[in-house]
Parts: structure tokens; C-alpha cells; sequence
């Protein structure tokens, strides 16, 4: 498993805050200017470039500026990284469990 | 998509720490105690005391003490909402490239 990756904790850390995954959420369906997104989510112009940045940085968001407008689409990242690491944690977790099962099921032949 | 969930925001902050996801690695090799994990990734036992408190915040280790010693296990959370939310999101970056290449598909037809 990739652990020491500075990518998995910039991917996690723009996917731990609300407003981050709203934004993602809202360019799925369709790309948007800094101004839409800092109406629609009722914040400052600096509020929503800060988040905007992070996602950029986390290769979530890409934006191009055309003229006076900042237009933000969606990718180029597909966190697959951190898709296959939450996968290998819910594959040790049911291991875990799987271990523990084996483990009652001798002790429960020991007291028969 | 579950859009505004306390749960997200404790479970992605908590996996986008290269240390965090560390722990969680070895757990999935076995239950370790407070002092095992602050060896092996050689911090001190309150640096380890709080990275182990926001994995069990996030629902992602569960510790128990006996006697004098804090085990820590993997689980219980099963990072549900986490993968489903990355999958949405790979869905979302999907059609946004079916609609960019039928737009382009488009574009090639009316120049011929």
C-alpha cells in the first residue's frame, strides 16, 4: 500500500470539508465560474478561491481564464489512489472480522 | 450524494495523514497498544495518544483498557459513505468526458 504519498493527503485532506465536496458536486454537472460557485454557495470571492485552490492543487479542479472569467471544470484526478486505498482498508477490516470468527468458532469447540 | 455529513468530513480529515493511514495499515496486521504504535512510528506516546483519538472519533479504530494497557483495534466504520462518495464523484468525471467527446463528435460533423 502507497503510505508515505503526498497526493493521498492532499486528495483526503480537499475531500474533508463540505463546501469542497459541494463544489465537486456542482461541477459534475456542469462547469462554473469562481462567481457562480461563491453565489450558490453564499460566500466571498476569497472564500470560495481559497477552496477552489485547494482542489486545483489536489488535481480535483481545473480552471482556465478566459478574459475576466475563471471558469472551473471537474478532474483531472480520479482519485483512484484513494479509492484502492479505502478498498484495501475495508479488505484488512473484513479480514479482522474473519480472524475473530475463526477464532470464537475454535474456542467455542474447546468448550464442547 | 450526502452533501453536508459531519461523518465525511471525520472520515476523510482522518485518512489525510500519511501517519493516520499508517496505524490503520498495521491494525490491519493486528491489534496493537498505544505504546507499540508510538514505537514504531517513533512519536511520542501524546503525539500517538492523538492521532489514535481522531481515528476513534472517525469510527475508524476502537481502543480498550486493560489494566494499564490501551489496545487498539481496527473498525468499526467500514468507510461506506467515503467510497460511495469517490465512486460518484469517478461517475461524475465519467459523463463529463462522454459529453466533452459527443460535443467534439459533434463539432467534427458539422466541419465535414
Amino acid at each position: 500500500m502507497v503510505q508515505f504519498s503526498a497526493q493521498l493527503d492532499a486528495g483526503f485532506s480537499a475531500l474533508s470539508d463540505r463546501t469542497r465536496r459541494g463544489i465537486l458536486e456542482r461541477l459534475g454537472r456542469g462547469d462554473a465560474s469562481i462567481t457562480d460557485l461563491a453565489a450558490k454557495f453564499d460566500m466571498t470571492l476569497t472564500g470560495m478561491k481559497k477552496h477552489v485552490h485547494i482542489l486545483e492543487d489536489a488535481g480535483l479542479v481545473t480552471t482556465e481564464k478566459v478574459g475576466r472569467v475563471r471558469t472551473c471544470k471537474l478532474g483531472p484526478r480520479r482519485l483512484e489512489d484513494e479509492s484502492t486505498w479505502i478498498a484495501k482498508y475495508r479488505e484488512m477490516l473484513e479480514a479482522r472480522y474473519d480472524r475473530l470468527e475463526a477464532f470464537l468458532e475454535r474456542t467455542k469447540g474447546d468448550e464442547s
